[in-house]
């Protein structure tokens, strides 16, 4: 053997041991990235599922079929245990589609784009014709009152503020008047409520979603309309009175079960720390659940389906854990920390995607002050790996079904993708399979492995 | 007057010239960020263009179209003068509908999705009809000699790497195909050259774009197909031999005007310091350019109105550029830098938008080695300001269409918007309006206009 072979073997020693040792997280991260880039999985799930299961709302079949498919891709990642924690929710059906059109004073008709609001109670077989009022918030409702209000149709028309950078905060600053406007105008005696859709965009799609009832009043209808034709009825009321037709005949079906699906891999050092990655799988009626919260299940899937893809042998048990009935009630939310606190499990860390499968930009922590600032100092060593791929990290909430594991003091995340497209498809028809980037998914899955292996490799503290 | 009173007038005080001195820039941000989202005009002004003026090839009837629309509107800002800077461009039309088909041994005939190569000649009359030889580079032509491609049609596979971050990477990574494989197959005996579409999308779109002739070399027609016709094929090649047919009329058609359009606010300080701010109006001749490059014209022509609507007077000229010819030939680009050097012009900066109207992520910044450290030094003090906007900082390339102007050792910039995205649309007839999100275009602008203001406010040394 020659000095000059010596030599270089040496130096490749020196190479291999600093690449090993300095770089080896860099490397699998890379790897985790080539993976979910060169062969992922999350993209052709989701088609799959929002094509034969699409619309899955809690209770319905089409959510018990998803909890079949799921449980069993999950299924065919080796090393993974799959079920399902039962789980049964309050199942609403929107029934025949809505009709709802403005009458002007001639008598002419308007048809007007709208779903009634998640939850909501139907108008009476005949519909209900009544007058319109205008309102922007519902401080309003209140300062009216009473006299104003009465018999009348409220309609809630504050838009999401354009100018948030961020759409949910936006979001944020006007979902009150679908979630509780309903409600608030059948306190002054109102017949019924419209409520313009949370989106910044102008277009025909209304956009469904939650409304919460106060149990101690009358419940009324709750419909959302379209942002074109809530300036058209705004327009219209600016003319003179306007009475509005409306007829819908959804209604509660009672309790159904809806399974949470989980997908489990054992950890080999610490199998008792659990570390869950998860969204959740119910999804509005309408549409196919593409980006809420299709993507978000998918990408939890595609996490594990990495780690056996990259040979990566998880030290802690890694959960993926695809929840039920976030959208109209948050049951499997609260159903699996009951049972995980019942159990005394310890969750060291848990990651929701539930924000949509778009280009990821970060991520933002959250947990109980006591133990906040030590996670996050730790947390924050590793943001040079991640700056790379364009991440961040962000003080912040995590995600509703994860909130209610804040007691058991592990760390909370959420995956922040790029927010801006997210309201163009949120509770629409138009939340569907073409509307998601494949290549934005797979890296959005790809963030998520990432922060998820340095969690499992190192802890948090 | 009570103490109280004067209190509140002195710490009003104090708070409102902190206001203005500390915080003066950020508060200009934000103004320009509200205008952009809340009353932006680039979208609009984007759907008109495509649907009234798409498919702008330099030299077409669209291209001079929508040179007098984007002239037009420009005049509608108070302050900006328009006017045309003249540029002829060699005006290279597609003619009927491509047609090709692989023929098998059987005679069976399969169509495939195609598109001329941009500045490619034609087929004979009659078409072509020959073998096809698969190759995944340039090289492989070489290694396999005249004995192996003669009279044969060559077909160049190589994909796009999907496991680059940054697709704009990849797209560099094996553009060289389109760019130099039908010459480099002609070098050789071929007869035609197939090449798979630039992206790393699975679909039934062709990717046209620019070929680049050997002059010394006999010319052959370049084709690309799309990227599941371009799988399809290599999976027959590896069943046995395998021939296309193949009809293309495509010609060059002479030069024809194509002009510059050009906006421009004076400056009221130092109006020889001249910041260009453009993109470039010519697209293909398939789809509406969109995102290539409808966004970055706009972009740019919103950058002038955000400054006229906000109130802001530039201390320096501010000239938006919508540069003719950047596809096939960069005509454009070349004319303007040699007249503005001719001038003695001085071009502080020049910032580019040509990378699509998708959600910003920063900038990158070149310029001569002599000034490059000193600006980027400076520069990035005003880091902090954008970076709240999910803005970062990057030493890279700029744009096309401006690179020439380097050697006027001003600062060379380019928007960096999400790459994801792009090579779904790019070169394609999908690259249309409906692809473009309202608010991620409007954020790039903004994104501009906030950089812009910076510069010419404080200048960059």
């Amino acid at each position: 053997m020659s000095l000059r072979i010596i030599f270089t073997l040496v130096l490749n020693f020196l190479l291999v041991s600093s690449f090993f040792g300095q770089d080896e997280d860099a490397h699998m991260i890379k790897k985790i990235h080539d993976e979910a880039l060169g062969n992922g999985k999350a993209y052709f799930w989701l088609k799959e599922m929002c094509q034969n299961h699409g619309g899955r709302i809690a209770g319905s079949e089409a959510y018990n079929s998803a909890a079949n498919y799921t449980r069993h891709m999950l299924s065919t990642i080796r090393g993974v245990k799959s079920y399902f924690q039962s789980c049964e929710a309050a199942y609403w059906k929107r029934g025949d589609k809505e009709k709802v059109f403005i009458m002007d004073e001639k008598g002419k008709k308007t048809h007007l784009h709208a779903l009634s609001l998640g939850n909501s109670v139907s108008t009476p077989g005949k519909g209900i014709t009544a007058e319109v009022i205008e309102v922007q918030s519902l401080d309003e409702v209140e300062n009216l009152g009473f006299a104003n209000i009465k018999g009348k149709v409220v309609f809630f028309n504050r838009p999401m503020d354009p100018t948030q950078i961020r759409t949910f905060s936006a979001y944020g600053g006007a979902v009150d008047q679908r979630a509780y406007g309903p409600s608030k105008a059948a306190e002054y005696g109102a017949v019924a409520a419209i409520v313009r859709s949370m989106t910044t965009a102008s277009d025909d799609f209304p956009h469904t979603g939650l409304t919460i009832y106060n149990d101690s009043l009358q419940r009324i209808p709750g419909i959302a309309i379209s942002t074109n034709d809530a300036d058209k009825l705004s327009a219209k009321l600016k003319t003179g009175r306007i009475k509005v037709f409306l007829k819908t005949n959804c209604k509660m079906m009672g309790m159904r079960p809806a399974p949470t699906v989980i997908g489990e891999m054992t950890g080999s050092e610490f199998p008792d720390e659990i570390i869950l990655i998860g969204g959740h799988l119910d999804s509005w009626d309408v549409g196919q659940g593409a980006h809420d919260d299709g993507s978000g299940c998918m990408q939890a899937m595609e996490v594990l389906r990495i780690f056996e893809a990259t040979g990566y042998k998880p030290k802690r048990t890694i959960r993926a854990v695809l929840f039920s009935n976030e959208e109209n009630g948050l049951v499997g939310g609260i159903n699996y920390a009951k049972i995980s606190n019942e159990s005394g499990e310890f969750h060291l860390a848990a990651l929701e995607s539930d924000a949509g499968g778009f280009s990821p930009r970060g991520f933002s922590f959250d947990a109980d002050t006591a133990v906040f600032k030590t996670y996050f100092r730790h947390i924050n060593q590793w943001l040079p790996l991640l700056e790379s791929y364009g991440l961040s990290f962000e003080k912040g909430g995590s995600g509703a079904d994860i909130s209610l594991l804040k007691s058991q003091k592990g760390l909370l995340i959420g995956l922040r993708p790029d927010s801006q497209r997210y309201f163009d498809f949120h509770h629409t028809a138009n939340d569907r399979i073409e509307n998601v980037n494949k290549r934005e998914l797979e890296l959005g899955a790809a963030a998520m492995a990432s922060l998820i292996f340095l969690i499992d490799k190192y802890g948090i503290k």
